[in-house]
């Protein structure tokens, strides 16, 4: 690696063969199942990793914010899903991206909304796709697949200035297991609230083209997706712990690692002192409910070789405290001089990413770039 | 407020009537105690802050990256202390604001340190002003003030290149504490570490003229402060629900609150769903192991009056779930429609205004203002 930048740490470190090994899996798992895949791109909020997505054969994107949509459309995306539901205070931030070509489609799961949407659509002159949001797992937001309010929401939507484009759902219950039968039953489940909800909007009168569906863990445990127009995932082009807990992937499959430096020791507690605190990891502690805990992040060497039973134990803002979790170290200052360069893998890749300003990826060819990356709604 | 502003949310808002007071409030204490303030800028990263807290006494400012340094130095304040231990490979990067013009001063902790800045400082031509870092609570970093590590790092700072310029400690450790007596016994033993060590090295013929403590909870607990010279605090400026918990603010003095809108209900589990989800709020779940287990946050309406009850009971990228942590509501759809403000208070400011390139600053003749701040390091 390019000594310069291992200077500079805290860094957000994006291995990039790992990532491309993560991103044409999935590719090809959609491809095998026959839907389009539209990436969360609120994981990497990264246009250099959205254009691997998209050249690997993704269509479209998932947006969580119109920041992000705003950010990407600029970069050349068009056809973008906004997968939280809209705020009626932000319809004229919305419809002032698609007057400029942007292909928006929106969500909601209720009437009010709804109704607001058909309203402002109809004011100024513009038909809003707008998808409508499922609950298939229980664990946020949606309209239940058998319910009225289903066909309510529908009917709000389909005054003029809105129409029902599809419906879309995320099983995020499906972070709650780690064997891949409860991911297979889960998966199964989430496709068919989502396919029989577009079924009773289309027996209803409305056509209801699109049934989008979608987590990492249950992208990577579909059986089969009839009824299923495309599916939507996000973390996997990094993968991180929770992930690995789940059970979706290796450790050695996690792409996105945070560089620090040994700054100090605790020699009598075992403890190393790094650069890297939860401003540099998050203070996302996803594991701690998991099968195994790994504190504040998996500690591996600078080439990313995992050094097994190191963890982060703890994190103040720019400090990390990593320590063996089994028995303290007697030897923690010569294993780990100051000035030694690690990396550390993180909890959730989304949380880790979004504190910095850009990315360092290694490429293929041990060069390092920096990608840009951006925050802020 | 402008109305304008209230469509873009999630956005971190200041309450600057609050912030003021809490800034005179800690520059009073000082001054009463008859030592200097030196603010830690980490919690806000924002010039606008800083510079209240300038005008209302403080002298210099604490940082915790060279970032920070970079772009105090450049708004203009000179007097900087970077207290995370330094990285060797650090030191061109502090040399270089130095010969800008910047009185940084670093510290250590250890002699590996100690002899590379000595060593960098002679190679250069400089005389790095270098501060020990005294551990005076067992939390994180620092050496022991009766240790004879305290005289050996001393001793490798007194070579040519390097100096003693003083010593600094942050009883970190005080976060654990909730009643007036723990803090007062803490606040003392992080003082009379401090001296002790300084009382040490002058005996032992290094001149040590500053010694640097501080954090908000001791700062807000000293009864005197013999032999200090300065305080150095830094979520006062704001003060979070974990301060509150602590017993050092009420939750009518927390100036950084998320301004959200609502945007989904589940009505039969109680649910409220908000575009501000831990993007906007931070995974810190800092009052979970206190007394009172505030969620990702407590509600508050649009003007910043509490909802007794109410708090951010989960939270996923962009979305929120508040609830009333007693007994689910019938009746949350009429008490909170789509389209609702509301305020969240923060478990941790620090960690909960790193999420935003600006502020929302509500000014006292209610108009509002956008303060930038950074990131990154």
């Amino acid at each position: 690696m390019n000594s310069q930048f291992i200077q500079d740490t805290p860094a957000a470190l994006v291995d990039v063969v790992r990532m491309q090994a993560n991103i044409d899996r999935m590719q090809q798992r959609m491809n095998q199942l026959g839907v389009r895949l539209r990436p969360h791109v609120k994981t990497s909020k990264s246009v250099e990793v959205a254009l691997r997505q998209s050249r690997a054969g993704a269509q479209g994107v998932t947006v969580s914010t119109l920041k992000e949509a705003q950010e990407f459309f600029e970069a050349g995306f068009r056809d973008i899903l906004y997968a939280v539901g809209i705020v009626p205070s932000k319809l004229d931030r919305a419809l002032s991206l698609i007057r400029k070509g942007c292909d928006l489609k929106l969500i909601t799961d209720n009437v009010a909304a709804a109704q607001a949407i058909s309203a402002f659509g109809q004011e100024h002159g513009h038909d809003f796709n707008v998808w409508i949001e499922v609950d298939t797992d229980g664990h946020r937001s949606g309209v239940q697949p058998e319910s009225d309010l289903l066909l309510e929401v529908a009917s709000a939507l389909s005054a003029p200035g809105a129409h029902v484009g599809g419906v879309m759902t995320h099983a995020g219950a499906s972070y709650g297991f780690d064997t891949p039968q409860d991911l297979a039953k889960i998966a199964a489940q989430e496709a068919a609230g989502a396919t029989k909800a577009a079924q009773r909007l289309r027996e209803a009168g409305f056509p209801c083209p699109e049934v989008s569906i979608g987590s990492t863990p249950t992208a990577l445990s579909y059986q089969q997706l009839q009824g299923v127009t495309e599916v939507r995932a996000g973390v996997y082009v990094f993968f991180d712990l929770v992930m690995h807990n789940i059970g979706v992937c290796t450790k050695e499959e996690i792409a996105l690692s945070v560089l620090t430096t040994v700054i100090g020791h605790q020699p009598e507690k075992g403890w190393v002192i790094v650069d890297a605190g939860w401003m540099a990891m998050s203070r996302d502690r996803g594991t701690a409910q998991q099968k195994h805990d790994y504190g504040y992040g998996q500690v591996c060497d600078q080439d990313g070789n995992v050094l097994e039973g190191y963890i982060m134990v703890g994190a103040n803002q720019e400090h990390g405290i990593l320590a063996n979790a089994g028995s303290p170290d007697q030897d923690i200052v010569s294993k780990f001089p100051i000035g030694t360069v690690l990396r550390i893998l993180p909890n959730h890749a989304c949380a880790t990413a979004a504190q910095y300003p850009d990315y360092l990826a290694l490429m293929p060819d041990g060069t390092t770039e920096k990608w840009q990356r951006f925050y802020g709604w």
